[in-house]
């Protein structure tokens, strides 16, 4: 706790002494000049082409697998009036960005996606919907930038709303999770299920005080990080367990299995006592029955340890974790990790969600429920990695798509050059052509080699004269000449071959 | 002036007003209950996933056409330290949003991404790119969402930086702008050009005192709404120019053609004196040859009365402006209309831009320019008239892409309508099953009507012995069996037919 405390001093006297030099930089320098801060703000950063490159990728990948199951997609404003996002965060909503009061309505940024879709759900009264949103989420969080946590990152959301027969839809979101993860080929993950239910009726029938369930499911959630040892001493020095309550808790949470711990624990003599756990219980059975027949119980793990943070979540949980991280850089939080944060919640974790049936009724007038179930897809955390794995496998990130540069040898040859791109770009092609009157064809050559523009079409008054055009590849230096109305079609013909 | 003064006590007022309700509504109801205000902040919307289906399309065309022209993209923060965007906008820095000083540097949104994307380049010293940037800017301007403007709203820019030979960068400009517009389909359109040093140089020539020169340039730019008698007006009475100079301006400002009128105005006693007015014209001449190579001379025109209210262009401007407006609510804005608002510059005005040499000078600790020009589509614009295209022939916007839903006729089949769709989401098949146990056949084909799924799947007791799948067309109803291992095969074949 002392070292929580430290911790925050010095991250106030950091903010404070940027915001110092900041009023001294605008004051001017030592030789009164007005000197600029070229930065970007704390915890953020640009994307350069090749970063948004890979992003476009991850992005196609995702946005693919949600097409594929249907989804539409709903975008909602990065600001929201602050009692919009009042009450729904606890603890964490110290970390919320507000606007400065310049008259008008009270605002803050997004904290995540899913209070806004409770929002915009109960707004126009939508009682089903199957969506999904990406976009930016704003936190005053400590950024750890090198392990890929931000103050402004990317939110990934696939959620269902709606009415419908117990644990179809949960199992949709595992089949998601199971197939994003797969095709973006992050190497061999987990996926591990509980319920909030199982977990409530466990503390109950274990002894833990009803006021207490919530403090005592953060202690578990630790558990990913922490070992048993401290995480009980945390239940009993900190949380006032007595030691005989916390032991057994610990034995319910190393229990890990698939549908045949769900069936054994609806046999438990203590949590077979409890109306929420068999309720648990029994749609974990359903759940495992649904992800058999999507073909991903491989991957899938009833856990009893997993706790995750948010209040909001009423059944089904779920976390999904990389088996082994590809690199160093991304390890374990060791502190300063936040409950929900989905950015952050466990070593490797690049998933998580769960069933959050109340939340769209804390909008209503009425406090009409809509039941959802949802998952976050930690795509900062996948960006990350896939950039480092671009830079261990020293793979060339294309970051534009042309397919051929428009070239000549020869002096005085601008107007033909252009009047040959403007043909391929009515035609369709991605061309591109040198901003000079007269560039160096080796300049134009090495154009190509460095963006990876695998061919050239080089015109000279030879070609002119005889209506043809070189085509050259790049890669093998090989030339053929084509007949200027031909081009277009034999570009087509290659660039369809291309990657 | 005593109405713009009005306007803004009327805008103040209510804002006053809405935080009143706003704490009121924290305080609790009537009832003393705790009521929440459901709506998104003054200026901004949800988009719904009809208007994204339209964005995505009008994305696509417009991200299709740079790619096309071999550009990069890159993405900056919402937010930037205030300190960089002071000092860049005028007049208009009043409509910047500020976030509150929470600890630690004092923060606003971003106003464009033209500002952002010079401090990226300053700040990472790039000294050529060609570059697009998509994203969401901010001005606490009053709104009129009604007619496409908002607090929160898209812009959609390409700008090449570099110092390259005279206008080729400025011609692609113009052509990209061409080729977006023509592939949108918005109707007939014309590209106006005009030059600052034009400009300057006939403003010179005409007798207006150098200190003038901006503020007269925005007079100008009224020309699109307002009548010369009005401009000439504001020009005498308020910017206190003679009526003989004013007479001078009105001449030239009414002059609009193409390259031949370049070719005059070189000959004009008066603008001819003036070195910066040759050089624009000179410039003019060169643009218009590579704009006849580039094929789009037949929707450019060169008009003296273009202006732009932007301070930072240096050299070439343009904006494109749709010959006539498809329907009524997008006319022209009467006031508060903002120099330099991309959203909002003109009648039907969709996309402008121009040469700005200066700006990422102003980022460097040396001053060191790097030459940029670059275009903006005004996409909110092109949203709407696409929104209220589609409303007015009745268009039925898909928001999903699913090509067939896996339904049966019979009770007890979910195992099996499952074990299907998994089959087709394995093999990239895009499918959506409902989740009841024990759906109508009725419920699943109203299902594909209201979402415009083409195609069914239907399974039955028969169906399944048979080991075959009855596939029907939701159209025409027609149905035909088809064995099982060639359904994935016959899917694909049938929805690579469709739009």
């Amino acid at each position: 706790h002392g070292e929580h405390c430290r911790c925050e001093h010095v991250v106030y006297i950091d903010e404070e002494v940027a915001k110092l030099l900041q009023l001294k930089a605008q004051l001017g320098g030592e030789d009164g000049k007005h000197v600029f801060v070229l930065k970007t703000a704390k915890g953020t950063r640009d994307y350069n082409p090749k970063q948004m490159a890979i992003r476009e990728k991850v992005f196609n990948t995702i946005i693919g697998c949600f097409k594929r199951h249907g989804a539409e997609t709903i975008d909602t404003p990065v600001f929201e009036l602050k009692e919009t996002l009042t009450g729904k965060y606890g603890e964490d909503s110290k970390l919320i960005y507000d606007l400065k009061d310049q008259g008008g309505e009270l605002l803050s940024l997004r904290y995540d996606l899913t209070v806004p879709f409770a929002r915009y759900l109960a707004m126009n009264k939508i009682t089903n919907i199957k969506r999904y949103h990406i976009a930016k989420v704003y936190r005053r969080d400590n950024p750890a930038m090198t392990r890929g946590r931000y103050r402004e990152f990317y939110q990934c959301d696939f959620d269902i709303a709606g009415q419908y027969d117990p644990m179809i839809p949960d199992a949709e979101c595992l089949k998601i999770v199971y197939e994003i993860l797969s095709e973006l080929d992050l190497g061999d993950f987990r996926i591990k299920v509980n319920d909030r239910r199982i977990l409530d009726g466990m503390f109950a029938m274990c002894g833990v005080p009803d006021e207490k369930f919530r403090t005592i499911c953060s202690t578990v959630d630790k558990l990913d990080k922490a070992s048993w040892e401290d995480v009980k001493n945390e239940m009993v020095k900190e949380k006032g367990l007595s030691e005989g309550v916390a032991d057994q808790i610990g034995e319910y949470v190393s229990m890990q299995g698939g549908m045949d711990l769900a069936e054994r624990l609806l046999q438990d003599p203590k949590l077979s006592q409890s109306k929420q756990a068999c309720a648990g219980l029994a749609d974990m059975k359903q759940l495992f029955s649904y992800l058999q027949l999507f073909q991903v119980t491989d991957k899938v793990l009833f856990d009893l340890s997993l706790a995750r943070g948010l209040d909001y979540y009423t059944g089904v949980i779920y976390e999904a974790v990389l088996s082994q991280m590809i690199q160093a850089p991304v390890v374990a939080e060791q502190n300063g990790a936040l409950p929900g944060d989905e950015a952050s919640v466990s070593v490797g974790s690049v998933a998580g969600g769960g069933r959050y049936d109340g939340l769209v009724g804390m909008f209503d007038p009425k406090g009409k429920k809509v039941p959802c179930v949802g998952v976050s897809i930690g795509i900062e955390r996948i960006f990350s990695i896939m950039e480092q794995k671009a830079e261990l496998l020293a793979e060339k990130v294309r970051t534009t798509e042309t397919q051929v540069l428009v070239a000549s040898a020869q002096k005085n040859l601008l107007e033909e050059r252009l009047k040959l791109t403007t043909e391929l770009w009515n035609a369709g092609i991605k061309a591109e052509v040198l901003y000079k009157k007269n560039p160096k064809l080796l300049t134009q050559l090495q154009h190509c080699e460095e963006t990876g523009i695998p061919l050239v079409a080089i015109l000279g008054e030879q070609e002119l004269k005889d209506g043809v055009v070189k085509l050259r590849k790049v890669a093998s230096r090989e030339e053929v000449d084509v007949p200027r109305e031909e081009l277009v079609e034999e570009l087509k013909r290659r660039t369809s071959k291309l990657p």
